[in-house]
């Protein structure tokens, strides 16, 4: 019991994990970190549509920079994962600050996202198998 | 010693998913889920006055839809919480965006709240036993 | 093996309190309690230039009162910490709510910061031995 009891432990430090290390990935527009976090074999629903992954790592190449800035301010994950499981979802709340558009009209956006992900455990590294982003507002 | 230790982590795991289990339920104003997480017996004392919890709930049942969405942003709580023991506080800095007011005039408002939190372990499962919800500043 | 494990989740714990108890401390203008964060013999590298912590307190009791209230919304840390050392680093999003300028033009601010933070275990306690706060952008 009580090696299944840490063992769930630290992989719940390693799940809370993929939140922060998606933000600072993707505000450093750094698509191969952002990559590491995915499963290869997995799908992405998001502001482009279902994608497979590496479909979305390539629009996330591909994509013009649109603002100068981005903060991705994702809050503690809602996790849900049973001990002795290799699967486990999340549910993190974000506020994203675009800024400094640089198209005209300049100016910032701020959106408000829910991130829904599935995590399944691959050779012993979590991976996230299937995101929904859901645009919930933006200003 | 260890199995204290595990029991503390594990509790902890529990105490820190309660900022994210009521923002979910009240942003989706599901009630019930809201009155999982407090004690019947327990009292908030928030924008609403000072409550019994049951009155707290059907308040929150019976009050009109203000706004047409509601974001919750709760950060990580910071618990006080000795091992051994079936009490533990949590303190909470949330920025709640209210928006699309349904009156007029239309408009959007952000809300710096923090909840001040006594919870308690009743039968094995922690409750919200007291709360206060102090808000700090509007726009 | 297991009593390492158990000791490095405690630590995590208490890692990850840090944000929030500076977020209070800092709010709170209680410096008393911003300085027990912080190694003596640390450095601090931010708005006010890279100063030694005693300077750096020195500073933050000296310094007028600009805004009639902070809110420091520091979010969930990335946390590095191996297992059996005294060494660790965190990453840390804040959103810094700076509201009700004192002098004139009166008015807010919101900025974004990266908290960077080296941390060591001395005599059995945690402290900030170094922090680069790096300012993103401002509102």
């Amino acid at each position: 019991v009580t090696e299944a009891t840490e063992r769930w432990l630290r992989d719940v430090e390693t799940l809370r994990a993929f939140p922060q290390r998606y933000s600072r990935a993707i505000d450093a527009r750094d698509i191969e970190a952002v990559g590491e976090l995915f499963d290869p074999d997995g799908v992405v629903d998001g502001a482009l549509g279902t994608l497979p992954v590496p479909q979305y790592l390539g629009g996330l190449r591909a994509a013009p920079r649109s603002f100068a800035t981005s903060m991705h301010v994702l809050g503690e994950p809602l996790i849900e994962f049973e001990p002795g499981t290799d699967v486990a979802t999340m549910d993190t709340y974000a506020l994203v600050y675009q800024l400094d558009r640089v198209a005209e009209p300049s100016g910032d956006v701020l959106l408000g996202i829910r991130y829904l992900d599935d995590l399944v455990r691959i050779n012993g590294a979590w991976k996230i198998h299937h995101r929904r982003a859901v645009m919930l507002w933006t200003r």
